[in-house]
């Protein structure tokens, strides 16, 4: 079982986003916090979609958006997620699986329908996020495909997840089985709130299950509450074997023990950032794609970050242009 | 009831755009005339929707566009057209009210679902589109709401229509109240094929009944079966108080009998061109509000030629920048 698998399998919301134009404005006056996710039930989602602009919409979820760019660098990634049996359930597969990912988690017959999240762009490309979970948080251990997580070299889990009560069990049933294999387990944490709602199972997972850790600035200072990214960096080089911490335009530091790779952002194709949805997902796809592939640590780093510039010059999170040909200059030698 | 209304109403398939990108070669093997409109039926729907890459969903519909674009200059725009009562008709609800367009005609309860288009855009930014009608084409004279289109200073019909049988039914009780409430009736012949299949019900409809003409060169050429734009020219203009004829990037012409208007096109924001899709419905919006504004003829076709030129400089057939502030040189003085 402890072979030379490349596969990375994701666990994580299975989301139609909805992405539309906001003002600064708006989105203030919703009572929303700019750049962060808040979860709403159907009747918020009902009164904000109503007051929302005319909507683009886009297959999405944190782990999922990773797997379709470890897909697109040419890697091999399988995701578990539900979906309803209904027409966004039935865009969410399509667009998964034509992104070449394998997803094979029956939809669920009746209960609630397939979640979204009602994202508002505003004009400096921030997005903000509102979700409507659906039928993604009825996600539990019954869905974790157990041959599928011992056949992955990683199993990967969104922090997102860890606000459906079902999904927390799904993903320490994974890591188990995963650590059963001789695999490794990934995180990432996802949403600074995420991580204040959830700080206690969040660390003790850290400490023991977490193998790869993903987080941006504001969600490592959260775990650990500290002020400053360098006492996070203190903090988390003793939990795991590796993190990779984005910091926006800033780029990103990556740890392993007392190796430390600081990357710079990557240019952005076309060199205006139109909606940053997806930047971390994509970050990771490249970071999770060069581990799996055996490349160093800064190599994965310069991988995340291509990714990263690419997913925030056009509207949406999932990667228009392959990433194995913006990468090649990386990928090579 | 032959007041002075600005309003327009548009009666139109109702379908939301399913945007994806396409090699030249996929839509050659797929048998597709590119640039043209096919209609497909549930089983084709489902085999090219497999075989196709990951989509972006956009609400469109030909007449649907035109009527955004017109709230979009900040003119008055109520839309007729048929969706189920399910995730897409909703969406698609939603699209065109949050655009500022009337749109009240009751979904259908069971029934076929609600219509998509599957568009393939070619790296050449050209569309063909695959359309599925659903609901839409169950479109029938009931669903003419008469107080509308009374009402309105114009009732604008799309030529996509004429292949669902009821429709045409409905857009000839359409013109008759129109023209009894002493109101102006406008068409666009939408298609070549299209108007290819219907050639002798178009050629009586616009010699009877239509006042304001829409066609692209192809269009207008396989109406009257000529081979050159200047024959084409010759018919048109002894049927139809005004033509307004599209050339892509050679701009329009515009005819009220002997007075004739060649408008350039607009230079495209952002300066390339991403997806044609909508191109004509946009200046079918400009060059109606500045008919219903009392604008000459040279100005509606300038309008025309801003609307067509912000939307294909993004992907989806609905103007993402207000009209009214792009196209604010053209609309004082």
């Amino acid at each position: 079982m402890n072979g030379a698998s490349r596969a990375v399998v994701g666990i994580g919301n299975a989301l139609v986003d909805v992405l539309s134009q906001a003002s600064e404005e708006f989105v203030a006056d919703q009572g929303m916090v700019k750049g962060s996710m808040a979860l709403i039930d159907t009747d918020r989602a009902v009164a904000l979609y109503g007051a929302m602009g005319p909507g683009v919409e886009i297959s999405g979820g944190s782990a999922a958006n990773t797997m379709a760019g470890i897909a697109s660098f040419g890697g091999n990634a399988a995701f578990i997620g539900r979906v309803s049996r209904d027409q966004l359930g039935e865009v969410y597969t399509h667009d998964l699986r034509s992104a070449g990912v394998r997803f094979d988690t029956v939809p669920a017959d009746g209960g609630m329908p397939s979640g979204r999240c009602l994202i508002l762009v505003t004009p400096d490309a921030q997005r903000t996020m509102n979700t409507y979970l659906g039928a993604s948080a009825e996600l539990g251990p019954d869905d974790v495909d157990v041959d599928l997580v011992r056949a992955a070299a990683l199993t990967y889990l969104e922090g997102y997840l860890w606000d459906a009560p079902d999904a927390q069990a799904a993903y320490r049933f994974a890591a188990q089985v995963a650590h059963e294999a001789g695999r490794r387990v990934a995180l990432t944490l996802s949403d600074a709130f995420v991580v204040d709602r959830h700080r206690a199972t969040f660390l003790e997972l850290v400490e023991h299950d977490v193998d790869v850790l993903f987080a941006n600035e504001a969600e490592i200072c959260s775990l650990y509450e500290v002020e400053s990214f360098d006492d996070a960096l203190q903090h988390v080089s003793r939990h795991c074997e590796i993190a990779a911490l984005t910091r926006s335009e800033k780029g990103s530091v990556l740890l392993r023990g007392d190796e430390v790779h600081v990357i710079d952002a990557s240019p952005v194709p076309g060199g205006h950032v139109v909606d940053t949805t997806g930047a971390g997902d994509l970050y990771a796809a490249g970071v999770l794609y060069g581990l799996t592939s055996g490349f160093d640590l800064g190599r994965c780093g310069r991988l995340g970050a291509v990714a990263a510039a690419e997913v925030i010059s056009h509207l949406g999170a999932r990667p228009e242009q392959p990433l194995a040909r913006l990468a090649a200059p990386h990928l090579s030698g």
